[in-house]
């Protein structure tokens, strides 16, 4: 079944302790397609710009990523520019040009808008539902979001929340969303307000999911070069739903493995610059680190 | 088998965001002690003043934690005080008054000398290694250590280690200990040092061990109250340890299981002040908290 994604598709200009990377691609959108589509169909929403070249477009090529509502539109691509701690566990801000994205009105393009599975990316939770408007009952909503919108918009967050099935976020920004420390207490907050599934990411430390049925975690894969985190959870998101949506129900156990793909998807993530090592990757290499994770976490019953 | 544990017992004084102890039961040793003896028999070595009262020491009785070793000479206990911040995720120390833990020489009464396993607790390294001078080859020798002893004795601690099975430290200890960030490359770092198994404790993240057989990771518990951190370090270890000296080998399997142990009585210690929630838990508690990490953390093959 099919996916439909809505989020930036980005320059990124990144630096870290091992190397720089000048306008390279990125933004959620890129990397949650190019991860789901490993598992299922994808429709992507965006917009770029007339600068958007050949080289970044080849990305999403020869994979199952419809481009129709890839909009291209006059002026600059949205660039990020950060720099990252020599411990790769902090990262500044050097700038942001929204560019064409600053005026970014998703529309479904018509073929899109049965997709069974959404995942909206992090905008404007205006924008956000706006988009649900535009689709027809999905079996699941997805949805990320960040700081700069749970203290700007508040309200707008609530309004979407309660449309939305599960929210993907870190554990800063579920703390800050519920106002309560102990992480128990935040999922319950969060998931009053509309998800019955509450995934939260913390980087290095793996994921906690709360559901329906209680919670799970999962580990991040111990890598011994992690070369560049840029899009990690956004990659998270991608091997996530994607694999959802190619799964034939979306059970508590389907929810998990989904969890553990994630996690796998964004370990490769951040083994290079951009989605450089994403676009090498193959479906028995993934199943082959799924399976590691397996065993990393293997403890037997006393 | 037997557990020689050596360390520290001392009075803690601990203000939390939820209230105040004064003067309560604590150090490592206690909570080590308390912990292991729910699996096997703890020898205890540790040093109290004269001013060491009944109530603290009922805490050992009726316990299989043999006393012989517990010194008690004139002058007052270890007192540590120390303050939470409101996210009980930093804490100052207000003082520490060594008192008759200053002059403390570890002696070991000759029923412990042939203690099957030893557990160092965080003391100087040349006592540490004094202790294992005074016994007879253990089958297991684990070893706590800490930021004081890494950067003031380094290389008495380096010597300690080339003697020692099994090191716990935490993530941030193992990066100063090794000089390398990345996690998996600070352990192998390490365990070239001598120890052949590493855990390494991340408090509310859980816990990674690094083996012969490669890694593992378990997480902690993700407990709605935590009342109180104090000895939950400590207490990760008794349980860690009482757990393999009451098993009929100590390989991978074990290994893993210990670990999840320690945090399942680690989980506990944190309910409430001092050893109060240990004092009052039962093996089926134990093994049933055990049971919701085993559902805490599956995920099925994809």
């Amino acid at each position: 079944m099919s996916i439909l994604v809505v989020g930036s598709v980005a320059y990124d200009t990144v630096e870290t302790p091992f190397g720089r990377a000048e306008k390279v691609l990125g933004g959620s959108a890129s990397f949650f397609s190019v991860a789901a589509a490993f598992f299922a169909p994808v429709n992507l929403v965006a917009v770029v710009g007339d600068d958007f070249g050949a080289a970044a477009m080849a990305a999403f090529e020869g994979r199952p990523i419809d481009l129709e509502g890839l909009e291209r539109t006059a002026g600059k691509t949205f660039h990020w520019q950060g720099k990252y701690s020599y411990d790769l566990n902090s990262r500044e801000t050097v700038c942001t040009d929204l560019n064409v994205f600053e005026f970014f009105e998703p529309r479904i393009p018509d073929r899109y808008r049965r997709s069974e599975y959404v995942f909206l990316g992090n905008i404007d939770p205006v924008l956000q539902r706006q988009v649900l408007d535009q689709v027809e009952r999905p079996r699941l909503v997805a949805c990320d979001t960040m700081n700069f919108w749970i203290s700007g918009k508040p309200e707008e967050v609530r309004r979407t929340l309660a449309a939305v099935d599960v929210l993907l976020i870190n554990d800063a920004e579920a703390r800050q969303l519920s106002g309560e420390w102990n992480i128990v207490k935040a999922a319950r907050a969060i998931r009053a307000l509309g998800p019955h599934t509450l995934v939260i990411k913390k980087g290095e430390h793996g994921v906690l999911m709360f559901s329906e049925e209680g919670s799970f975690a999962a580990p991040a894969y111990p890598l011994e070069e992690v070369f560049d985190p840029t899009g990690a959870g956004d990659t998270f998101a991608g091997g996530f739903l994607g694999y959802l949506a190619g799964s034939p129900k979306v059970d508590e156990a389907a929810l998990r493995r989904a969890v553990v793909m994630g996690s796998t998807l964004a370990s490769f993530c951040v083994e290079a610059f951009s989605l450089d090592r994403l676009l090498t990757l193959s479906r028995p290499e993934i199943d082959a680190r799924y399976r590691l994770f397996k065993r990393l976490t293997h403890f037997e019953e006393v």
